[in-house]
């Protein structure tokens, strides 16, 4: 899967992934309107207005990005029928020939971690037939409970062609606490990542492993360590933009072709026309702001890129 | 919540949770068939045998037990209809006055985790309408990502009187990777532990916190020294039965007062029906079999603790 992503980033030259994190927040009047009309101020209605919501920045930027990151807490959150509107815009997604990185960091004990792993990238069996439960692309795991929790994602990474991102190190203020506590003199996050390297070296699609890391944009000299000490796993890089990562901060989460790292926004883009920089867009034309802020971004990136790599 | 838990431990004199992790191959072939009968060999179908498994089982346990814990990655895997069957059983389970523990093993950046946190344990508002999506009485949490990824969980049990079990030692065989390394010669499951009583001083319900530790029966050194470490913390403890754990390996888990822990059992009385000790009473009375597992847990954990505090 993951050489499926490295031609996608190549065919729309944009190592750019969306971040599909919707609250009722972003969502313009109208749409919520609509939904509630329809179906009351129920879940059922928050449901629909996110999946309303989604389909239109997907329909405004699925030409210009390989991949989408829908986070499941943002729908999870509305229960059941979120997580309804979770699944059919993975659908959508893969309709517009998106591929779908689901951000559900899971991650259990092994027997737990495998039904985990057949929810969001495998099959299971019912009797006689075979189902794709949530049929993510890709998956985000957690690594606490060591190699027994991460195994089974990788077993099915390997059988079906899939791929996962291991948390490494996260994006958030306090991800140190625990991820940069240093254990014979290197930090926790060093030693995940002699896990994955360990993990993914044996589930080679190409170059890359369908094993890679999350590490977040805003820790650029932990990004430039880690790109040296997993040369075979992609990066996904989430923090850019509303959580204050730049595109000269993420230039050593790349190896010097241009490939090895993808880079998510959420909020920077989906609730762009919430910012006073695409403010004139209106929420009428919310998703266009979308689009103007996957182009900004790409252009960003791709400027930091070749003032370092030329 | 926490205070509700303990009055139905002393109220059911049993310090017990059936973990309802149910898998298709536990399930009694007549119930399989009237599930497939109904709704083919589907999602649904599979949902429908797993719930009506589950409630066979509650049926014949909930005066006997104080709480369940059922795994949602079980019922995640069988997609939407999956998660529908977890909401029933939850509410199920509600129904039969038993308190329910989501074993969710939730955790992110702040603001997604808040999402989970709802998702779980809260309340979402949608328009002038406030819904519970999933409505557990606790739920179990990732550490990995800090303060900031826990505090969401921390600030919902403080309004709305909810519990949450931090991991802090994993049951599994891998938990040792990450979770034992020594930092300044202390492992991480003690520096977790010790942000556990950190996020927890100031979310007490009586003299316990509402959160609380998951240490792995699996470990009953750690749960000794633990024990001391997190006195206000009720700790939950799995790997009883099934993945080793034996009622004398469980002793210091709790405090001198036989309170301060809860057991949980899933395959040992789930799947009882299936182990030699109770396969007289066949499929058909399997959920007999789960009772009488419960039984024996209760003799066995009780014979333990008489023999050590006394």
């Amino acid at each position: 899967m993951i050489q499926k992503l490295i031609q996608e980033i190549k065919a729309k030259d944009a190592p750019i992934v969306v971040g599909l994190d919707p609250k009722l927040s972003y969502i313009p009047e109208e749409i919520l309107k609509k939904s509630y009309t329809a179906y009351g101020e129920t879940l059922e209605g928050a449901a629909d207005a996110i999946f309303r919501f989604n389909r239109g920045i997907v329909d405004a930027v699925y030409d210009l990005v390989p991949a989408v990151k829908p986070q499941v807490a943002m729908y999870e959150q509305f229960g059941i029928p979120g997580l309804m509107a979770f699944k059919k815009t993975i659908d959508y997604c893969h309709s517009k020939g998106l591929l779908v990185i689901g951000d559900v960091k899971r991650g259990d004990i092994g027997s737990t971690s495998e039904s985990y792993a057949i929810a969001h990238l495998g099959k299971i069996q019912v009797g006689s037939q075979t189902y794709e439960p949530f049929a993510e692309d890709f998956a985000t795991v957690n690594p606490y409970l060591g190699t027994d929790g991460v195994k089974p994602f990788v077993d099915i990474c390997r059988k079906d062609s899939k791929g996962i991102f291991v948390l490494v190190k996260t994006s958030n203020p306090s991800s140190g606490e625990l991820q940069d506590r240093l254990v014979n003199g290197k930090p926790i996050y060093e030693h995940v990542a002699d896990k994955v390297y360990e993990w993914g070296k044996d589930c080679m699609d190409g170059n890359y492993s369908e094993v890679g890391a999350v590490i977040g944009a805003t820790y650029p000299a932990v990004g430039k360590q880690l790109r040296q000490d997993l040369p075979h796993s992609y990066i996904l890089v989430p923090g850019y933009g509303a959580q204050g990562g730049k595109g000269k901060d993420l230039v050593h989460f790349f190896n010097p072709d241009g490939l090895g790292a993808i880079i998510n926004s959420s909020r920077g883009i989906i609730a762009a026309y919430l910012q006073p920089a695409y403010e004139k867009f209106g929420p009428e034309h919310y998703a266009d702001a979308s689009r103007q802020a996957v182009l900004d971004m790409k252009e960003d990136i791709h400027n930091a890129l070749d003032q370092a790599l030329n």
